[in-house]
């Protein structure tokens, strides 16, 4: 998890920048979607300046997957971002992933490139951690940050630390270099990465060159850490330290932009890659408001995302929007931004949101809830039906681990994988946005709705190519042992012997 | 339930008014509390010019003790508004009610008839249909609405329909007269209601009479009904519709204040008299927000409400306050706006809210969670501790009557009274607004808290001096058979032999 930011700017004259913030919030963290502490000034600023979206979506309920959708426009079923292992399970990219960004796809850096743009990445990338799938080899100009989650710390023989990269060189590693005090929760790293990204704007302004800025910092993902400014500042403890002091880097970026002149030529968006982690919470893990369960899962609190279009001058302020969108959506939005054409010669599943936000029209278009190999859920209009519902297995739930803690919803919140394929669980999230309440199978409601989605589905379905998956295997000798750049620094781990396996996805 | 509001207003040179809205509308009902449609663009607003209360509460979970309580400043186990026929049970006042409020509590407009105040109720009053109990009898000037919910239609002979007073008299009945279709959904009640308000409003400020109007609708209780012009716009469905028709209703009330140029001299609240009625819900009940289930409950879901304070040149725009709140401020804040001090020669409960509401100031106070004759739950700063939990029976909640729909926290959400007296279970709402999470017995956060929260109790318990319970004997001789003015209007109806029991509170 963990809210991003996409930031695109461009000059007066010639060029529109972008940012887009990405990171791993809830819905329900905001103040301006319902947080009860209403701790986030800056965001909910944000939102009145510019357009709240009320009905956003990442592409995926896991993070390295949603990161793949939101660079390449597409479902990770098609770039790749999946795993074939077993049925409908999450992936990600461990430090033991083989996988990566296939070559084959082509990354929204790497058209702007074309464009003029200079592209950076600040945060975590997640896209595989091998040289070929390093973000400077993927269009990106600029990087700073690390290829996987701040997990640790790790003992570097079994397992090693993860690398922090400036640009194509590793420049120290998570807990020895970048310190994250476990049991105070103090680290600023998030300062580190809110100075790098004003650094950065600085510089393209005086250089007058556009940007596209990728700020996908690892806060508020566990291990939940703040810097000591905000320790103990917040009511909803660490986790909530984290959010404020996310949402008060984002004020001085924005604030930033303004300063420098060039707020109305640069396209912000704020969201987030998949939805709180309710197994975290309440020490680690934020909020998806009223809707159900959280990260991992296909219902809404593990896809519904906070999303916050701003662009002074261009955005009315204050607007609202229903339209149905998705993080893929911003790689579209941004060529568009950039007066590029999106790739012709694949499918793109993110569409142009440029009409609902500056213009307030509703495009219609279904939303896909994958988890793995599988589709297992659908939205059209204000209806979602579930084809297969499965929160996790008995057996990990047995060992405490609870997607959908205190909301556990008979038939719905299921622990063994339940296929619906022939009558699916049908709700409607405008009356009952928490999926609590089926609609009765034998209603004309469910009748009408299931008609309109049935066709959408069948046509998905038969166009659907899944591309090679990506997360199917695993490998001690892929770590991070020694990142280039490490000889420098003296610290090139052994790297054991390679012994391929598939990786174990439990759920 | 049903959201509420209070106006009150005295003229610039020498009176300010007030008004309380206070209507069935669940804290997460409204977009500035982060209902997932944001279709309350006018409190939205209201919020946005005054002050936003997020840690307000009402004095019951149920409607007549919490109007009892507004009116009162006093705990409804103190005034009366609760039942001893078993423990911890809620009661209202249905139409076989035999009691009602005492002559012996002093209620707002008795006490600001004195400071030359004109005082209307309309809506619902729900403190005793007999003649005794008749607002007019305490210190109301003008009643429209009500005595009892708009339950219906009954037939006239076992049950009579509810009757709604203009004043003094009957002028009609629910149903009969006062037509709503509860097949459509259809009743024009709240449009009747807001064109009262509006007319009141008018003739005070053509006569320059400082007033206090009680804005008590009877809207969004179930049966959920709204007017032509607002059926099928809500996302939300026919609760959607009756929520926006509210809406709209006080906007329309708060520009004619702002139209007669009398805003700035009229302190405007709006509030709910319990949480949204979970057992309703999808289709005939409201969203308390992330909170835990719903009306009938001493979870947060039961008692946190919305709250707005809006009073423009006054209240700060754009107010947030952590303020611990309650309806009974209301009392006490209306009192000390209109220059009276309290009744000293009782207990009052409520507290004069202006230095929070004017000057930011956070006033240290507990809040205490009744249900019937037991304090269930405190409340003291961020912790919230639990003596007893009961959510319904297990015979109840087997005939389907669930006040937690799909939020069950195992030994939390019990359906057995569970005593915790010795132990109580203890929540940190800022961390867990959802009480999902009880603090470790051992830990030393738990002692800590529990050492304060204990005091506060201890002193609470010790100076508690109950009321007479009111709501103990039900007899079908008193229903509305015939109510005054019955028979200018050939109403009346035969009323049956005396036969007072004890009332049954399932729950």
């Amino acid at each position: 998890v963990g809210p991003e930011a996409l930031l695109l700017w461009k000059s007066k004259s010639t060029f529109t920048s972008f940012g887009v913030f990405f990171l791993q919030m809830g819905w329900g963290d905001l103040g301006a979607f319902g947080e009860p502490s209403k701790e986030t000034p800056n965001l909910d600023q944000m939102a009145s300046e510019g357009m709240l979206f009320l009905d956003f979506y990442t592409a995926n309920p896991l993070c390295s997957p949603s990161r793949a959708a939101l660079l390449t426009g597409r479902l990770p079923v098609r770039n790749g971002f999946y795993t074939t292992n077993a049925h409908a399970r999450n992936a990600y990219t461990p430090q033991d992933i083989v996988g990566g960004i296939p070559d084959y796809e082509l990354l929204l850096p790497e058209l702007l490139k074309k464009a003029g743009y200079t592209n950076k990445i600040i945060g975590k990338w997640h896209l595989g951690h091998r040289p070929q799938f390093h973000p400077l080899k993927h269009g990106f100009d600029e990087w700073f940050g690390s290829p996987n989650c701040h997990f640790g710390p790790f003992d570097n023989r079994a397992l090693p630390n993860i690398p922090v990269y400036k640009d194509w060189e590793m420049i120290g590693r998570y807990y020895e270099d970048f310190k994250i005090d476990l049991k105070t929760g103090e680290a600023n790293l998030t300062q580190i990465y809110l100075q790098e990204a004003l650094d950065f704007i600085s510089k393209q302004q005086a250089s007058q060159q556009p940007f596209f800025l990728y700020w996908a910092i690892d806060a508020t993902h566990a291990p939940v850490y703040a810097s000591k400014h905000f320790l103990g500042t917040s009511q909803r403890g660490l986790y909530g330290d984290a959010v404020r002091e996310i949402d008060d880097s984002i004020g001085k970026i924005l604030k930033h932009l303004q300063k420098l002149g060039i707020s109305e030529d640069t396209f912000v968006f704020f969201t987030s890659d998949n939805g709180a982690a309710l197994i975290s919470a309440p020490k680690q893990g934020g909020s998806n408001g009223r809707f159900l369960c959280g990260k991992q899962t296909t219902f809404e609190g593990g896809m519904r995302e906070p999303a916050i279009a701003w662009w002074p001058g261009h955005i009315p302020a204050g607007g609202v929007s229903h339209q149905l969108g998705n993080v893929m959506d911003l790689f579209t939005t941004s060529l568009s931004l950039a007066g590029l054409q999106p790739p012709s010669d694949r499918q793109i599943d993110g569409i142009d949101l440029l009409p609902a936000i500056l213009q307030g029209k509703l495009i219609d278009r279904p939303i896909f809830y994958y988890r793995g190999n599988e589709m297992m859920a659908v939205r059209v209009g204000l209806y979602k039906a579930h084809y297969w519902t499965w929160s996790n297995s008995w057996e990990e739930y047995g060992k405490g681990i609870d997607f959908c803690p205190g909301q556990n919803v008979s038939g719905v919140t299921t622990h063994t994988q339940e296929e619906h394929t022939n009558l699916p669980l049908l709700f409607h999230l405008g009356r009952d946005p928490g999926e609590k309440y089926p609609l009765s199978f034998v209603s004309d409601e469910y009748q009408r709705a299931m008609d309109q989605i049935s066709a959408v589905v069948q046509q998905h379905k038969a166009t659907m190519v899944p591309g090679e998956p990506q997360l199917n295997v695993c490998d001690k000798a892929v770590m991070n042992w020694s990142p280039p750049g490490c000889e420098k620094l003296g610290k090139c781990l052994k790297q054991p012997e390679s012994d391929p396996k598939k990786c174990f996805w439990p759920h």
